[in-house]
């Protein structure tokens, strides 16, 4: 854990490694994983049982390529009350946030007497990877899988991996709350490889969203083009603006939320206050004592993990948009003017009694956000990413002959002829 | 160009082998890219230099690194009065069809008393690629700038190859009318690297949008996620579904419109008129003797073109699906019936009097769109490819009661003990 103050002389320099830290894994993937896919796409079901049987353990033939749908009907039955209805209460929340993004369909007349709009439709089918092992999260196949049917997505494929051929009966409840379609048990590179160019027992899909590790990252970065995908994922990361009101273990316990997940995410504050910034160093020691993923979150927490003093709350804006983090809590009184002033992040917990991991869950946003800087340019996951824009225009005789001209002009000026006399044909 | 019809026996398969032909090249360039970005990121401006001289043929430092903008718009001022008023013309059009698609801000309060909703805000900078010699098109860098200075961007970059030190006016001038804030001389793989992770001369970007060649595009494929970008682009293609009422010759130059761009593009007719299929080929061969794009529209034709024989045309419609073109028209009086049947196209140009190149220019929606199927799951360029959204929260103690139990339940059982401890401290 560094401790940078924006009085240091050395503070631009210093915030300037912070931002440009690279927390991402060195390991040069892409020639396994673009054997891999190759296989797959080549031999299909026979590849994808093979790097099954090597990679996880199990022989498809034998454990079965697919959960049926009533196993997951039943998984969900067979759920703790409790846990069953926060499940159902988060996905009614994340199905009512998710359906005000619906796009809508636009067409007018302009005053040329061209009829133009856009319409939009939902891909035909969709892939919701779900990791295995300790990042199996049903919360996360709630995320991906939601926005989809919100969409309109007919088809829902959920592929998750079952190593040793164990399978997380949370994970299967949540299929079925979320209304999958078909539940495979492949994964890693192979399973991505199938959503994409399809075998004779999966068909391929439109779109293939959901979190993995570096290989599954990957090959969706791999098949970019041939599908559509989410967003090349990397660490998480937790920014909380604080002032010097808020009870430490809270904000301690806000930073260790982000840095249980694994020992590459990064937890920063900033805070006006050095009494506040101390208390908050000492009450993430003291947690650290008793949780049960304090290992990780130690490691996370030293090796990435920061505090920044500024002046005033204020400051701490432009920097934040430097670092356009993942999740950003801004724990004041009255958060909106500080927040109005942040362009850069994936999403914003606002006020003293939001904390990041209430919008992990239940709140409705998504919780599938861009990592690594990439809130500068890119967003949570949403509807839109299960649909497509169709544009279009109508014109008449009258109409062509009044934008007819300039696009003859513009159609010879770049030396396309063809184009102006499908054009000039019209005209006479 | 091949001839099928819906009654063929073989037809299933035929038009599966249509769908699948692969039109992309097949050239390895992943190699030869990789090697140009990792020099750019790691030398910076002389390895961009020393590429420019050895793949444009001019030194940079003689020729200068930038367009100045005086120039730009002494550009503009010095086209021909036409032309001006034609680029103007699609100019204001393109603004007025993109500024309906800026996205409006979300924000309520839900009956737990969550208040919670989104926020836009355009990317900082975006750099848009403009290819030198053959495809050096005003039009297209009109398409990619003007959306984003509708969404609001800042600093607009411009990236264009000058082989030999040549440069185009037209881009110049279309450059100065969309408000370009650079222009610098560069093209190829070294330019989006530039762009992506920036040099001492060039500040990086977060989005790269723009056409090229197929290093171009492998080089956005590489750099995405570090940077934002359009789409993986390749081969454009047409769909004409059009009746016998229509004037052969009108059809024929709208096949040959995209048959003329590159020998790679395809154009399709769907009719359920065998006379009028007859009289097209025949229109298309009169046309190409006197076209002077001729040589390519003939090799694009002979080698990618087809005419599919319907029994009516709403049974083009599903096929039109599986090709999911980049364009498709429907030549019919009253096209609404058919269109109501598409799922998947980049653009729709409905009616006899709507040529697809009347998008190409002034009509205003965007002309850089889905190719290569991708209108499956792929949009045409837009405002929000230059924007990201940031979803927010806020609780207060009332509703952080009603939603924690169950966000404490879920972490609890997905194994995250310090996001269930960051709301259960609160719950106090």
């Amino acid at each position: 854990m560094i401790r940078l103050s924006t009085t240091d002389a050395s503070f631009a320099q210093d915030f300037a490694a912070l931002v440009d830290a690279r927390r991402e894994s060195d390991a040069d993937v892409t020639r396994d994983v673009s054997t891999i896919l190759r296989s797959v796409r080549e031999e299909g079901d026979a590849a994808l049982k093979a790097f099954t049987l090597r990679l996880d353990g199990h022989d498809l033939d034998e454990s079965g390529w697919q959960v049926p749908l009533a196993d997951c009907a039943a998984a969900f039955d067979a759920l703790d009350p409790d846990l069953r209805e926060a499940l159902e209460l988060a996905a009614s929340r994340i199905r009512a946030y998710h359906e005000k993004q619906r796009p809508a369909d636009t067409a007018f007349t302009d005053d040329a007497g061209v009829r133009l709009g856009a319409r939009w439709r939902a891909v035909d089918a969709a892939g919701v990877y779900v990791p295995g092992g300790r990042a199996a999260y049903p919360s996360t196949l709630l995320m991906n899988a939601i926005p989809a049917k919100v969409a309109g997505v007919e088809r829902l494929v959920v592929v998750t991996p079952t190593p040793k051929g164990t399978i997380n009966p949370l994970v299967l409840a949540a299929a079925h709350l979320a209304g999958a379609d078909e539940v495979w048990r492949v994964g890693g590179a192979q399973a991505v490889a199938a959503l994409a160019w399809g075998t004779d027992r999966i068909a391929r899909v439109d779109v293939v969203t959901g979190p993995g590790n570096a290989w599954v990252a990957e090959a969706k970065r791999q098949v970019y083009g041939v599908v559509g995908i989410d967003m090349v994922a990397g660490p998480s990361e937790i920014v909380v603006v604080a002032d010097g009101q808020n009870d430490p273990d809270w904000i301690a316990a806000d930073l260790l939320s982000q840095a249980e997940h694994d020992v590459t995410t990064q937890s920063i504050l900033f805070t006006d206050s050095p009494e506040f910034a101390d208390a908050v160093v000492d009450a993430v020691e003291r947690q650290l004592i008793d949780l049960p993923t304090g290992e990780t979150a130690r490691i996370a927490w030293e090796k990435s993990g920061a505090i920044v003093l500024v002046r005033d709350l204020a400051e701490a804006m432009p920097l934040v948009d430097r670092l356009a983090p993942e999740h950003v809590e801004i724990a004041v009184d009255d958060p909106q003017p500080l927040f109005d002033l942040l362009r850069h992040a994936g999403s914003a917990f606002l006020g003293r009694h939001t904390p990041e991991a209430i919008g992990d869950y239940v709140a409705g946003p998504n919780h599938v956000l861009p990592t690594g800087r990439r809130a500068r340019f890119a967003s949570g996951l949403g509807v839109t990413d299960f649909m497509k824009r169709t544009s279009f225009l109508q014109l008449d005789a009258e109409s062509l002959a009044k934008l007819g001209p300039a696009t003859v002009a513009l159609a010879e000026a770049e030396g396309l002829p063809a184009h102006a006399q499908s054009v000039a044909l019209r005209l006479r």
